[in-house]
């Protein structure tokens, strides 16, 4: 998420009731969540075992709990709970907005689109030329739709982030500052759900298709012209390239990534990166030919044993 | 479902056309489909294989299709058919109303919540303070959410009970009486489904965040805190306790417990109750190691075979 | 889908811009993709893996991009692409309409029926007596709902097929022109998607019930007083015979069938056609009885290596 206009240290460390260490005119361009970071960011880190992690990172502005060595060409934030702060951020700069009305007046809507009824249209939505959003899809405030796009009913577009840490009698809500963005050709089944990201943007890429019932996590990125079936599910920060199938009820982890062109097929349960061009198989998965052999071994068990 | 005004014995068995055992003024001051009966309740039996658990049961009036001994401080009512009385009784009692718009007159909403353009309130709901309906919501009749409770766009609160007798030649369906209670500071993704209970009340409880796509059967009780990813699936009569986390896609049968913090990882499938404090994996689900150990032995036993 | 009124060789071909072989007059009465085409049909081939197939199926117009010898009674339309020609007749003769209201006036509703608030029930469609139609329910054009049908909320009706041809450098759509048809007595529950056919027509036979969250295919057939459970996802051109029961999370894929009151147990996944009276178990599925074996073999595999 980008700040528009630009912040810089002093004002955000001000906002906080922080102490800081670096330029007070040192830019805060934008705030991301430590899996998606660019330069001029701000993220925050609050578990030792990500320190190093965080401070090497390319954020050039980090809230953490500890009093370090400021890295090179870097500024800290010094907060006893640096998840607080990083909420109160985004809090600030992208507050949820009710809406009195199913087209929102800042929605921007391109020529030959049409919007079935019963569809909502939250604030600052932009969607593109001749698409076709179909009856009770629900678009939420600053998605951003291409041209040529194909929504089918009671989809969701751009919904929070499942993302909480576990406070000692609660979970804590890290709010959603990013968007979802879909691009030119892409066609989505009906009852799927598109979160947006955490701070950065969940992004499905041109041409690709989806079936019904499927689940996009935050901040994941989809390549061209994939093709997915049926009630495949895609946690959050998850990367798959260019034209991989995933078959019915597939089940992809969180910060993985899928290479181009990868086939995987039904009710696969996916945990590990893969490499494209493979055709895979399983719970957990394995490259297809792989696990077809131990199926059939499985089932010529009880003939071996007696032999053996 | 508690009857308001209570019902006694003659009342209701008048109405059913039926000859009763018991004091004609025996209170019924509810009615429970056997998971959930409780003192004061009126429930059915129509199958010998059941007699003794629901005579034995905390229900005090028991519609039988046998003429058998009447238990002490209970009330019988014989039927040729309990499981149609029993419809019938809740149909007389909680006949569904049709609405004529997006937020009935009769329901309740607390100062300070947001309902989203499309989100439909039925009946006699109750919604606390300080909540966000997302667009296209569909609450049912009768619901009940506490405060600061989120529900994301296109979910539906308080559908009826998947719960059918087989007869000859067609499917008979029990009608739903119960309810769907959302407690507080509760998070619901978006395209989640959660039944109300047959009689007694779907219950989801405080703190509990779950992501998009889950379904929660009737009459399961879900604990405090706990954390739910996509694609989830939970059973009817089900309850799960504080603090566990269920990963993408785990599936959950009918009428068992998952202990306080158990975590259960993605695309299991739990057939039996489960100890809390321990991690699970598989379908059928096993204890998390012993899994891996399995999964690990098949991969090495080619290798094996050989060897020997 | 047939076509009304009904067409000619002459007229296709010439629409198309197309070369033919056959009478001019010869009659097409219906368009239909190859796995459901019936006598009078125009269906396309453009592989030659499927040349045969297609010349002798019971289609009588053929759109092919070869010039082969044409079968006896049948007439053959020569296209360099008929995927692309097939699409263009579709579009001619069903084409999408928009909708300005939530119930098109074209729709016909029985008497009886209740339509909730927010339900969207589009052109031509045709609703039954004394169903129940919940809030938020898309219903596409030209779906045909019978009598006492309950459609529980945000569950939508008559989507598009998910069906592309891959393409050089995009994926191409075939375009849906068939329905989707719910019989007598049909349940569905909440955020189900039922696809409509691409040509043909998806059927749900009367008295099934399913649950919520299920995804039903293009051109699928599910018999009479099947029983569905939470989350199943049922591919194209799939039959299903009367009084299946499937349980929560079952995947099945395309082209197959299931025999008359087979019982397939949760999270099971269907590559292969089952007969029927049978419980079945697994992914890939198995009968269930020598699936418990094969669990029970892996468990105890430890023990007997050891031994050995």
């Amino acid at each position: 998420m980008h700040f528009n206009p630009s912040q810089n240290l002093n004002t955000i460390a001000k906002f906080l009731n922080a102490e800081y260490d670096g330029k007070p005119d040192f830019a805060i361009t934008g705030i991301n969540e430590i899996h998606r970071v660019e330069k001029g960011d701000i993220t925050f880190v609050d578990h030792p075992k990500y320190y190093d992690k965080a401070l090497k990172s390319k954020a050039t502005t980090v809230i953490i709990n500890k009093k370090v060595a400021r890295p090179n060409g870097k500024a800290l934030i010094y907060s006893d709970d640096p998840f607080r702060d990083f909420v109160k951020i985004i809090k600030k700069f992208r507050s949820f907005e009710s809406s009195s009305k199913n087209i929102s007046d800042s929605a921007v809507i391109g020529e030959g689109t049409i919007i079935q009824p019963g569809a909502f249209i939250g604030n600052n939505v932009k969607i593109g030329k001749n698409c076709l959003i179909h009856a009770n899809v629900s678009i939420y405030d600053h998605s951003v739709i291409g041209d040529n796009v194909i929504i089918h009913s009671n989809t969701v577009i751009g919904s929070d982030a499942f993302y909480y840490k576990r406070r000692t009698d609660y979970l804590d809500k890290l709010e959603s500052g990013g968007s979802a963005i879909i691009e030119n050709n892409v066609e989505i089944g009906a009852c799927c759900t598109i979160d947006r990201g955490v701070t950065h943007n969940t992004l499905i890429k041109s041409g690709t298709k989806m079936d019904n019932q499927i689940h996009i996590g935050h901040d994941t990125v989809i390549g061209k012209n994939c093709l997915f079936a049926a009630q495949v599910g895609i946690s959050g920060c998850v990367t798959i390239e260019d034209d991989v199938i995933l078959w019915g009820q597939v089940g992809v982890q969180k910060d993985l990534t899928i290479g181009k062109a990868a086939v995987v097929l039904g009710q696969s349960g996916i945990a590990k990166s893969l490499k494209g061009g493979v055709t895979y198989f399983g719970s957990p998965v394995q490259e297809a030919k792989q696990k077809m052999k131990e199926i059939a071994l499985l089932k010529d068990l009880p003939k071996i044993i007696k032999k053996i």
